[in-house]
Order: C-alpha cells, then structure tokens, then sequence
C-alpha cells in the first residue's frame, strides 16, 4: 500500500521568531519568503524560509499546541544537516553571526569534512562539504577498522 | 556575502532505529536508501531515508555526540511537515502503524486540511492536504477576522 505523501519540509519552533529569521539570513543566508502574524501579539504564527535550494517552515512558541522551542524542552533530537561547498567559510560566517561551535570542521573518513553549531535558539547545524568519494562497502569498512572490529 | 550552502535534509534520532525504520515504512511509505552499521554494538551510526521526494537521515542515540532522542530529551522542537494528496487516508495508514493522532484532520482557514500524529519514538508530524488556492493577504485577513482583531 504507497502513500499520497510528496514531500517532507522540517518546521521548527524558536523563541522570538522575528529575530531569529534576522539570524539565518546573516547565519545561512536563508530568505524569507513569507510570514504571517499573530494579530493579538505579534507572534509569527508560521514563516517560510529558503536556505540553499530547501524550504524550512518557522513559528514562535505556542505551547497551547505544543509548539516549543529548544529552550523550553531543553534541546533538540533534530539537527540540520547542512550540504555546503565550502565549509571553513560558512562556519566561520555562522560563528561570525552569533553561533556558537560544537564541533571544529574536520575531514571525516566517510568523505566529508563537518562542523557543528548550536544557535542562539537552541538548534544544531551540521554544516558538511564533500570531499571525497567513498562507496558504501568503503565507509563500513573504515569504520569497523577503525573500532578494531 | 553569499554562502556556498546547497540543502538542508532534517537529520533526527530515535531510540532503536533498527524499529524506527521500519515504522516509518509502515507509517509513511518511508523507503530506506542505506545504513551503517556500528560494529561495536550494531547501533544505526547513520542511515538514509527517502519520504515522498525528500530525503532524511536517522540514527540511534549517540549521548557523547550529543545525539539524543525525544524520549531522553522531554519531546522536540521540531515537526516534520508532510505534503500529501489524502491527508484522511495518509493519517489512518500512520495511526494503523502505531502513531497516535494529535490533532484530527480538520481543513484550515489557510487552505490545507491537517492532522498531526507523534510518532513511538516521540517525533511529531503534520499531514497537510491543499484543499484552496489562498493567497497570503487573504490568510492574514482569515486570521485577523478570527481573532477578532
């Protein structure tokens, strides 16, 4: 039995929505390309963003339907794996914004090198350029070489 | 100043992904692309999904990398936002898998009907049907007039 499901687009939650697209523009040069506002409050109830060639959606809180940021669970189980061609340079202008890295870049065995950040609102970016060319069959077998398995 | 950032793919951890997968085959027609294996103790280091036209990618938890899951964190920040065709029959084949329904599905003033399910391993998703063309003014104007504002 298929499903009628055509595409998956990640929505996340942040604390002050407003200034949090201000950050993934200067961040991941992520675009805006609508929101809509909460005529009581002026919270974004949802928004659209482009970063590279993906959509993502973004709202503030509203715990009512159980929409709550990283600050308010106490971290996330989603990272956003990011695919760029230049990594040390859009690290370093992630930082720049106000980012904090949990991770240096480096080369890893399964042929990219990767960084990781955490924002100021509590998501992580996985930042990763690749940079060689490694089969499946390959990756496995320097990882079980590497754990001496 | 640009950035060299191409995509962004969610990439989000379970408990027990050896299971999760399947579920997600089940729940949302989720078709695995590949998986690495970890040679210490056969945990799901990395693997690959395709959903619809989107691709995802899963692991077990890694608590030393920060890599944790909705059940060890208290919950997530992050909904996974489903395009579909059928949003009544799509939410009874994932509430058939095991999902539990949020929120029934009930057209929206922004034009979409909606269901939301979280799923055993504690990830939510939202299916969403286009059922009218709205455009944004007319979504805000929606809104506003709801709200009384």
């Amino acid at each position: 039995m298929s499903t009628s499901i055509s595409s998956l687009t990640p929505y996340f939650i942040v604390k002050n929505a407003r200034v949090a697209i201000d950050f993934y523009g200067r961040a991941f040069g992520a675009e805006e390309l609508f929101r809509m506002t909460d005529p009581r409050d002026g919270r974004i109830g949802h928004a659209e963003l482009k970063i590279g060639e993906s959509t993502v959606m973004i709202a503030d809180e509203y715990p009512d339907f159980g929409a709550l940021s990283p600050d308010t669970i106490g971290g996330s189980p989603v990272t956003f794996h990011l695919a760029t061609l230049a990594v040390d340079a859009d690290l370093a202008r992630a930082v720049d914004a106000g980012a904090v890295a949990l991770r240096a870049a480096a080369d890893q065995g399964y042929g990219e090198r990767v960084a990781m950040v955490v924002d100021p609102f509590g998501h992580r970016w996985m930042l990763s350029q690749k940079i060689e060319d490694v089969a499946l069959e390959e990756m496995q077998r320097r990882w079980n070489e590497q754990t001496g398995a």
